[in-house]
């Protein structure tokens, strides 16, 4: 008889990758000598701004959230990634991983394949890089690759990406050189307030989960401050599970890079928080933590990402909604939901992920949608409420007017324990939403700051 | 790679019984010769009133509500449920099936092993039951056994059963003689309104199932008119299913013996339809039908039995809450969520039914309970909603007070048109709940009416 307990999913790819080296002494040997480049943004081609900081991708890998991927990709990997969104290990993956350097930095480097670098971050040291090939490419046709077009993916896609795209906008916009090789930290990153207390990296989540008693947990993907329908997608698709409701309920904020008008991380954080330590959902069912990346707003290559990290983080199932990590209308709104219901044989898989061989053990809960419905008097699920002329959608500019107004949305919008969480950054940032001063800010702080290191040179 | 894809399951046993002869040229010739036996009701051995009507039983079987079973049970079926919950043939079966007669009625009949009996109902013909066995019991002792005992049943029953408990009183009111062999329908039912649109017998229902293009149905089980939390419960454990929320949700509700104060069968039909009806679960999505049974209260084991009826109805899932088909503290509130996910030795399973050889193939979805909260401003999951001090418990008590007040209960109660549903019945009984002109009509008339049919006598 198949059991229909369902257990905590090994790792994708089966181990953790954790490349920290949290011993001093074995890290300054590690650096001691290597060459220092500093970690910068990439900066937007058309714009000169920062559209991506690579130290997010160094940090995920390192810790294991990416797992099995350890290091930046070679040429050949990229070439798989494209072709089968497959590691060449077989395990399946959906993006390039480039660590792209410029000419000027590659010359004044002056370094060969199996040579290692220091990379730091505003001064100090980060991780090492061991090189393990020195390669170029064309950012437009990387870009294009990866995401698609219209006539090669025509399940999915329907508008061709352009620089208007972010996650386009990001592969446009590399230098062209890539190093390709395992990174290690060696200096661990101390996560400043609020991030520090979301910091549960794949072990530490795995860990916790296991100390909540949570066999099953359901992630919820967020960049957003949570408003009911958020709130009522997470409660009801986690009355997945098995024999009974997901024991968990994980909301794992995209930390990175941010576009004007969007909710500060903060907010982000502490307002899915609010979620949990005001009631609605309880602490013993709720957890918040973070993931650093700058989304590719791939939609269903982003919702595989955000399986694989999520798997990693050990969780159970995840909730797939309309319009997943998306952008604009480059993709079919349901375009995640057909990955996890039939596969994209165009982008190489022919079977949804989770039921193919070296693919997720992480199951899909595609859902519908939410909207407040006055009939039914509660936010009501797509599927459920059939009073059409009554339904009111969620507004993202509505309540974006609202706020800027200074108007507190009704409870139907948000909490107002959530509102205050939105009132206090405010506060501290001077506009409720990501500003160019915000932007200006985090590219200067980023999220963590990293101890001196003291590092022989060559 | 096993798939997450969940499939309509086969019926229990394999194989959909259909005991009902639509030939009236061979029902006729079936029943030719037979000796009659008029059906009448289990009567209460204290006070005399009926508590039980065989007719129920005999047409559930028939139209394979039960499968695999087809009859009623000889001594060593019976004795083998009793020690294991299983069939003869090893399919698992919660409750003694039995067929009894009076000591008088046997002496008339005049029959003996390997003749057929003609089953009238209102004088009119409806079975025939082919003889397998004769036998005799110990009607407290066949109680005692099916229901078990605080000592021998510890993991469950808190509480040694007695007369109070119905499902103890209708084996417990049993004559001691009983007749055991397969039953066949020789004349259809005629379902009256408004029963006969909610007809559908296994086969019918999984048929409409197909129509509907449901691959994933979860069963609710029901004897009440439908409050909010009952609507709660039916919509978020709806959110079980595969890789999307179950397609469908049926509300199977079990008719037959009813209580002073119960809901009348009228206004719990229709007040489950009314939820679809004015769209608050969209007819897509929801349907209602009925099983006849007079309910044994048996929580865990009427879970068993729910399990298969709604197996072989063609549901995937079944909810289970608490107190389910329980009545006064007999069982542990949570007894069939206990029995659902690690099975109850005691009785014979020490299995969870859906994991055990000759088992079940629908899926358990043990929920708890749901609350109005007024903080979280909606009906409230108990896992999710953690302000104790502001939860209100759905309170029967509190209900049936305000309705026999004539006072609308609030809409965070009963939906409007549900509410008018009750009213419509109580127009029509002159109550709103069931009471003794009820139980008199009910017994009088049944569920459906029989059409004349000529026997040949012998």
């Amino acid at each position: 008889m198949p059991t229909t307990i369902i257990k905590r999913p090994p790792p994708h790819g089966g181990v953790l990758v954790n490349r920290v080296e949290r011993n001093a002494y074995r890290a300054q040997r590690m650096a001691a000598g290597a060459p220092r480049l500093e970690l910068r943004p990439t900066l937007d081609r058309r714009t000169g701004l920062p559209i991506r900081n690579v130290y997010r991708e160094i940090v995920s890998i390192a810790y294991g959230f990416f797992s099995p991927l350890d290091g930046f990709m070679t040429r050949n990997e990229v070439e798989r990634v494209l072709a089968e969104r497959r590691l060449l290990s077989e395990w399946v993956f959906p993006f390039p991983i480039i660590f792209d350097v410029s000419e000027e930095d590659l010359q004044r480097l002056g370094v060969r394949e199996g040579d290692r670098i220091l990379l730091t971050l505003r001064g100090r040291p980060l991780a090492v890089l061991d090189i393990e090939e020195i390669w170029r490419f064309d950012p437009i046709d990387i870009a294009t690759r990866t995401f698609g077009t219209p006539e090669k993916n025509p399940e999915v896609v329907r508008v061709p990406f352009d620089h208007k795209h972010p996650g386009y906008n990001i592969y446009a916009s590399m230098t062209g050189i890539a190093l390709a090789g395992k990174v290690t930290i060696i200096n661990e990153p101390r996560f400043r307030e609020p991030y520090d207390r979301f910091w549960y990296p794949p072990e530490a989540s795995r860990r916790e989960f296991e100390r909540r008693g949570w066999r099953t947990v359901i992630a919820h993907q967020t960049r957003n401050v949570p408003h009911l329908g958020h709130e009522m997608l997470m409660k009801s698709a986690a009355f997945a599970g098995d024999i009974e409701p997901c024991h968990g309920i994980l909301v794992n904020a995209i930390i990175g890079a941010k576009r004007l008008g969007d909710f500060t991380d903060e907010a982000i954080l502490e307002g899915h928080e609010a979620i949990n330590l005001y009631g609605y959902i309880s602490p013993k069912r709720h957890m918040v933590n973070f993931t650093l990346w700058d989304m590719r707003y791939g939609n269903p290559l982003e919702s595989l990402l955000h399986g694989i990290v999520r798997q990693n983080l050990g969780c159970t199932h995840h909730m797939f909604g309309r319009d997943h990590a998306a952008v604009g209308d480059y993709y079919d709104p349901y375009a995640t939901q057909i990955l996890w219901s039939r596969g994209i044989p165009s982008y190489g898989l022919n079977e949804p992920p989770h039921e193919t061989d070296y693919g997720l053990r992480i199951r899909p809960v595609n859902m519908g949608e939410f909207w407040y419905c006055p009939k039914c008097g509660e936010i009501a699920y797509s599927a459920n409420c059939a009073h059409e002329k009554e339904r009111q959608r969620f507004s993202g500019s509505f309540i974006r007017g609202l706020i800027i107004e200074g108007i507190e949305p009704p409870p139907i919008i948000f909490r107002p324990e959530v509102y205050q969480i939105i009132v206090k950054w405010w506060r501290a940032f001077g506009y409720p939403y990501v500003n160019s001063r915000y932007l200006k800010t985090k590219e200067e702080q980023g999220e963590f700051e990293l101890g001196p290191m003291e590092v022989p040179g060559a």
